[in-house]
């Protein structure tokens, strides 16, 4: 960012900035009835249940703005937020977007942060409802709100997983942790505290995975149309371990995961070699690849097996088995969430 | 704080301190159906409006953790965002909570903040059903998402006021930022900047006014069991003038506002004497009185009189007699909107 020629948000001030940001949003959603403006936003949701989940993101835990673009910030602060929402079978409608704002950021720094996140509701035919701006006296601070819906008997919780029910996960995972190593390489280069080259070059396929995530509406509408409801589901933000660990504790249950299933893009294993770090470490504990985890019945076995982009990993067993890894030689590890763990980074 | 015999947040995980917070939280609102515990939080409204309203808190910027304990301030940070619905006319009924905490805080500290939180979660039948806890490199940030509800033919905008109408406003004005004058007096004390003794004798209002508000639950029943509807309505979180003036705005209309009508206490009065401020323009100004700002029609007047603890000081009028002040020597004086503006400050 410039230190120059930026407009000083106090030649805006509180009420004036949030007017300039959210000024034009049209609402897209039948369940908005009243957007930025009064002391709520209005949503009316007669006919399905309401789904609720909050982030707050803080600089220099969640994010580095020396190596992500403000634009990439916001589109990714709304979209990890989409993703609980489709990760609990639900539709996002509305956000509440917070921002804390340090003396370095100008109007039109906040005007590229607000575009991300305007272009990932676009996307996702989200409406920003509300919001709140204020000063930091240090770094920024991004507290966002989802509000969405779903039929009642379609919501799914982590804890319905039973035993023999089929583990299956979208997309592929670890990308997004080997793009956080290249761009934690390209700093330390660019600090003078390294000496590799930074080189890109055929690697934007991980850079995209860590700064411009996509939350799965497309996975939550193929099972809808497939006519398949999983029993539990929850979207990978610390790690496939982590996260398996979760539905099978809240569900009572263990499980086996295949490692040799695990799915794993061709740049992933590229760059973990060039790292000289197991692949599928950085697929179990890698964070941040909002895909989706879920476990289906055995019965829906053909069904799911269908769908583009899904993977059958494993499944669930009996909790006294544990939850364990299948490796490549046929051994068993316990599983274990050593995930991307913020709280105890800092 | 006491540095020592703290146990660090990082001995429980992320994780393990939500749980810790969030346990034994039974929840008492019809609408919340799932708390705490997966992706989102699932709520049911059929038969009302949802209202929603989010408040991002830093320290240094809205809290000073040197003179503000931290149960107040969980107190208070929970009830600015219950006013909001109340500012609507609706009913709070749930909330999420996020934190982010920088190492100096132990567990027994975010025990202490949660404790203030769930106190006023008592007190207004509110439940905690999700949130976020995470860490913080620099100072404590709060995030809280308040969600209420109120039958579609009761919510009450801002922008309803209609000439003639009678202008009114709950309790009394000025006396938190008197509170707060008198923390920041004793804040240069303990600094040694300042020669003047702390002394909170027969002050003792003013501190609660300013570390423990109450939002007027009680006031937005009264108005429902008179009959009242107001035809416009606002919590006082920024001065009485910024929110007058919000109102006129947003209804396109003016206003008469009376000083001599003005509520104000005893204590206000002395403190700003002893401070040799003007104190209607502490009332007018100062903020986070947290009392309610509304508009009745003129044919409400014989109802609304006899309520408790709510007082006429104006009426609106047309816009292009402007937002004025009807002085005690009879004068008029223009509004100004020059509240409490947390982003012009740091």
């Amino acid at each position: 960012m410039e230190q120059n020629k930026k407009t000083p948000i106090s030649s805006l001030g509180e009420f004036g900035l949030i007017r300039h940001l959210t000024e034009n949003i049209t609402l897209e959603n039948a369940s908005s009835k009243y957007g930025v403006g009064d002391d709520c936003a209005v949503l009316e949701y007669p006919n399905s249940q309401v789904l609720v989940s909050t982030d707050l993101l803080m600089e220099g835990v969640h994010f580095d703005l020396t190596y992500v673009p403000l634009k990439h910030l916001g589109y990714k602060a709304i979209m990890v937020n989409l993703s609980d929402i489709y990760a609990m079978n639900g539709t996002p409608r509305q956000v509440t977007v917070s921002l804390a704002i340090s003396k370095r950021f100008g109007v039109e720094d906040v005007e590229e942060l607000y575009a991300g996140m305007r272009l990932a509701c676009e996307a996702h035919h989200v409406d920003i409802v509300g919001g709140d701006t204020t000063s930091s006296y240090t770094g920024l601070a991004i507290s966002i709100t989802v509000i969405g819906d779903a039929p009642k008997d379609k919501i799914t919780y982590r804890n319905g997983a039973k035993e023999t029910d089929l583990i299956c996960v979208s997309g592929n995972l670890g990308a997004a942790y080997m793009g956080l190593q290249l761009l934690e390489r390209e700093k330390s280069v660019f600090m003078g505290e390294s000496d590799a080259q930074p080189d890109f070059s055929g690697k934007e396929y991980l850079l995209e995975r860590q700064l411009k995530p996509e939350a799965r509406r497309d996975i939550v509408a193929a099972l809808a149309e497939a006519g398949v409801k999983p029993t539990a589901m929850i979207d990978i933000s610390d790690g496939l371990s982590s996260e398996l660990m979760h539905i099978c504790k809240q569900s009572g249950t263990g499980c086996r995961v295949y490692e040799e299933h695990i799915p794993l893009d061709y740049q992933t294993a590229v760059m973990a070699e060039e790292f000289n770090m197991n692949v599928s470490t950085c697929a179990l504990n890698g964070g941040e690849d909002y895909e989706l985890l879920f476990t289906v019945p055995l019965a829906d076995y053909d069904k799911v097996s269908k769908l583009k982009d899904i993977r059958l990993v494993g499944h669930i067993t009996k909790p006294e088995l544990g939850c364990m890894l299948v490796t490549r030689d046929g051994g068993e590890m316990e599983l274990k969430a050593q995930g991307w763990q913020a709280l105890n980074e800092a």
